[in-house]
């Protein structure tokens, strides 16, 4: 086979041993360590034959030379804190070792290999892929600091960088874009299936719900005469998630991750009620029907305990589709290699949301053991990230031939 | 009529005006302004002809002279920290502008006054009255320490106090124990009713519910793989407000007061949720029927949602019942003195909670403006504070005639 197990393992070891931290790597971007893999990578690029430089925003792209037509494959190499050694790095990886085995098996086929950069958001989530595909993120660049307070600039700065982002993307010469990662979850393992055929990046709308209604003394207020923020909130809470789950898709996910009672007492009926919600889905009919849900819910929540509500949308993220033509190819690949596999969405942001609005994409996901990721005990039998790497080598092939 | 509004009211603002904040009061128990109220207290009773004394914890207790049988009257000069002017302190100087009417009214009823010491908690809730009662109090007050670590003994020094509390209460003597008070809530004054007349004062169980599962990513993994503690908490919450109405008695309350998520993140489903609820009431058969329904409640949830459940009791205090002849008594002084009334459970505690241990005990409550307690806010109207005392009066006269 093309794909070699051995080389391609052998680097992915040899780049987690850059800021190895117990059985994970503490990689977060623009540190030492992220740039020493860097530096590391756009070397093993070199020895691949690609012409491989890092760019102002950090990114190693790597050009195969002699093609005015190619595949771009890749992924992130920055990590969470002392997070795992898979999420970001294996499709790196993996797309090194395809470009490597379509140079070996000769033929027309070009594949341009690129380790984007902060994908985790240390400074700004995605900024490797977004500067990569020329986005103007002057304001955001400006604006962006780490939890530890250090600005963006300083640490490009620091990091040797121009803190000029390069436009790489061309569509004249990036026929399509594949990325292979971690699951992420545990439903592949869950189900024994090898490959997950991604058909898209769920979008997700997050909003904070705040019931305000009056704090009373809880053993003097009979319970006809309170307005009852708290349970407002656990009203709402309770029934939101069976609206959710009447009026969503099948793969439909939804979180209520925190809620926080004023004065928070517990004596005192709660005088408001804080919290927030979030749902996820590929469809944007879908996401558009349960943020009128979420509404509706809220006010007749709000209005059988006498409170008022107010609900502030914090994040709406558009889902990314994957370019059916190219889901396809992956499903065919995966099928031709008798690999067993399910279409599934990424509950996750990838690289590859970005991407996917500039050029044809797709993407792959192997099993995450256990479903952990995030965490130094992320881990992926390496019987699988092999399978991933054949399934994405042909695909690409049959992009190619197609 | 024997009571005269004028030094009713005129006692009532002199007290007041010790420890005056805005148009509340500042006198936490063992406070300069605390005890100066208190020395300002045994003159008013050494006044009224009573005999009056300061024990060692803190409490003023006027006996009248010349009789054997008494009815004690009183409530507790001490405030929460910035709280109102009334609440206690309107039971004292009732009770003291009774014992002066009955004293002027002759006949062979005699009536003790006592203003208790530390109701509010500052450093041990019933400090004064438990004291009084003979309680054993050795261990908590060696441990008892106020919010800013004074603790009691060092208080008690400072205020010139022997810290040995004096046994005072006297079935021989005390026929019977009355107090006063402001409601605390808002139930008479939207009723429209002038005297609360108290038939008992709720008892209490106060429990942590803690439900754990498994902290996932709210992305990533699918709503049926999940162990989301804070979905069952939400659940919980909504179904257990719905139980204890349907197995509660008529002035059951219940209160959630406090919820938390950890790790508290809008992407991360629940790993534990931790929260707090309470529930009152006069009857104890239905407080225990109320701890098995919210037991029930919480492994049914904890069931639906693949978690676990820990309920951890941290307050379970047993109702106090008033006397049935003496509630009789109250309600029919009402009835005389043309009051509206309504029978009704104290929501909050009181000293009579403590007397009524010892001696047969009555309360009344007369209407707190907007419900407002614990606060420079809590009023009471002029009129209805001197129906109250009249109506006690009243109620004190019954009593010695029957």
């Amino acid at each position: 086979m093309p794909i070699r197990p051995d080389r391609l393992m052998g680097d992915m070891r040899a780049l987690a041993a850059i800021g190895r931290f117990e059985t994970g790597v503490h990689r977060p971007a623009f540190s030492k360590d992220d740039m020493a893999a860097r530096q590391w990578l756009r070397g093993k690029m070199d020895e691949a034959g690609l012409d491989a430089t890092i760019d102002g925003a950090g990114n190693v792209y790597g050009r195969v030379r002699g093609r005015t037509r190619t595949v771009l494959i890749g992924s992130h190499s920055d990590t969470v804190p002392y997070g795992g050694w898979l999420d970001g790095a294996m499709g790196v990886i993996v797309g090194l070792e395809v470009a490597r085995a379509v140079a070996e098996m000769g033929g027309k086929l070009g594949v341009d290999v690129v380790a984007f950069q902060d994908e985790e958001g240390t400074f700004l989530p995605f900024l490797g892929s977004r500067a990569f595909c020329g986005e103007d993120l002057t304001a955001e660049m400006t604006a962006a600091t780490s939890r530890e307070h250090v600005t963006l600039a300083e640490a490009m700065t620091a990091a040797g960088l121009s803190g000029k982002p390069a436009k790489h993307v061309d569509t004249a010469r990036h026929a399509a874009y594949f990325e292979a990662h971690i699951e992420q979850g545990p439903r592949l393992e869950a189900e024994g299936i090898d490959i997950g055929v991604v058909t898209g990046i769920v979008g997700g709308k997050t909003a904070r719900v705040v019931f305000r209604g009056e704090a009373n003394h809880a053993g003097t207020t009979p319970m006809a005469m309170r307005r009852d923020a708290g349970a407002a909130a656990l009203a709402f809470g309770a029934a939101v998630r069976r609206h959710i789950a009447a009026a969503g898709a099948a793969d439909t996910v939804s979180n209520i991750g925190a809620i926080r009672f004023e004065p928070g007492a517990s004596n005192v009926v709660p005088g408001l009620a804080d919290m927030v919600v979030q749902v996820r889905d590929t469809d944007p009919a879908v996401l558009a029907r349960l943020d009128a849900v979420i509404r509706e819910t809220a006010q007749a929540c709000a209005a059988e305990f006498s409170t008022t509500v107010e609900i502030v949308q914090t994040q709406d993220t558009p889902p990314a589709i994957m370019t059916p033509a190219l889901v396809d190819l992956v499903e065919r690949a995966a099928v031709e290699l008798g690999a067993t596999h399910r279409r599934m969405p990424s509950g996750a942001g990838h690289d590859a949301m970005v991407l996917s609005r500039y050029l044809p994409s797709a993407m792959l996901f192997v099993p995450s053991i256990g479903g952990r990721s995030h965490h130094v005990s992320e881990n992926t039998a390496d019987a699988d990230i092999v399978r991933g790497a054949e399934v994405l080598l042909r695909a690409v092939t049959l992009f190619a031939a197609g």
